[in-house]
């Protein structure tokens, strides 16, 4: 097997240690995140870090690192205290993607992009149109992680729409039916095929 | 498209809202957690919460539910402060599934599938032997998410063992040259196969 020793990571260059470290975790949630600053100001830009947290209250956690890419994000959501989580299908990864670039605050990546704004329900953020599931999310709570400087943000998930098919009896969301995609490392992008469902695991 | 609002949302039956809030974040990492008591018990299981946190220093992070299932698995990362994390390939996903069943704390997971454990590098807690990817991983620090009662692990990565063929010439490990898989809600796994890498996104 390849092995690596915590000697051998400090002492790679930076990009392979990003390109490693970031896709041995296993695969990551693919997400674009749509907000909206106090002076209109629209922002997208796509997150692999969010996770579920809980059920009862829907929670859910991201990362946000204040120096780097989505600072307008973690602006808006501070400003605003919502936000939408939008997945990602097949087709659109090329546009995804591209909401990673560094545009000034005050350049929307819906501009940049072919991803439309979509305002409904009342919503204070706009959601990503056609995306086929949509979340509007509310800030809860912030961690700051002593470690690294970053911040995890805890989010309630207070509406959910779900393009028709993707919705199973039992409440299980078949994201294949969607093509939604996941992303392994820094920017590779992968489909998934559900392989099978199981039941509640019992001792044997 | 199907519609839920938070009102809708409290008044779901159990199951249904699991199912519906576990699969709405996205596709999670699959990984077995292997640990190791003082008392030398060995544990294994199943989690879908862990997370890149951080290339430099190399963090991830992973929510337990103290009063949940893998509390065995929680006891002892504290007992220890070491574990390794090991990817799930696709024709392991009855075995790593089961190990979230509830065994009691002397009944190891590895007695109870076709599992074994595997000691090297003198790391202090068992790996999964034939995972492709496997991390040695040090407990660093706990956050207690007061929203819900969890608490969020982080961890610093170790150590690093990679099967041959995975790992490309810039650092990224291609986790589809493994079968490894990703998972869907709570009980339903899913095989990736990448779509494409993009370049680096800037400006347009």
């Amino acid at each position: 097997m390849d092995f690596f020793s915590s000697e051998n990571l400090d002492s790679l260059n930076k990009i392979y240690r990003i390109n490693l470290v970031n896709s041995i975790t296993g695969y990551k949630s693919a997400n674009l995140i749509g907000s909206i600053s106090n002076k209109g100001a629209e922002n997208l830009a796509i997150f692999s870090s969010i996770t579920h947290l809980g059920s009862n209250p829907a929670l859910l956690s991201l990362f946000v690192r204040p120096n780097v890419v989505p600072r307008n994000t973690y602006k808006n959501i501070k400003e605003k205290k919502v936000f939408t989580v939008n997945h990602i299908s097949k087709e659109k990864i090329d546009d995804a993607h591209h909401t990673s670039a560094k545009y000034d605050e005050n350049i929307s990546e819906f501009d940049k992009t072919n991803f439309q704004p979509e305002y409904k329900e009342n919503w204070g953020a706009p959601f990503v149109k056609d995306s086929a599931v949509q979340l509007g999310c509310k800030y809860v709570d912030e961690y700051y992680i002593k470690e690294n400087g970053c911040s995890m943000i805890v989010a309630s998930i207070e509406i959910i729409f779900i393009r028709k098919g993707l919705l199973q009896n039992d409440g299980w969301v078949d994201l294949s039916k969607g093509d939604i995609i996941t992303i392994n490392g820094l920017d590779a992008y992968a489909l998934p095929e559900t392989v099978k469902r199981l039941k509640y695991a019992r001792p044997k």
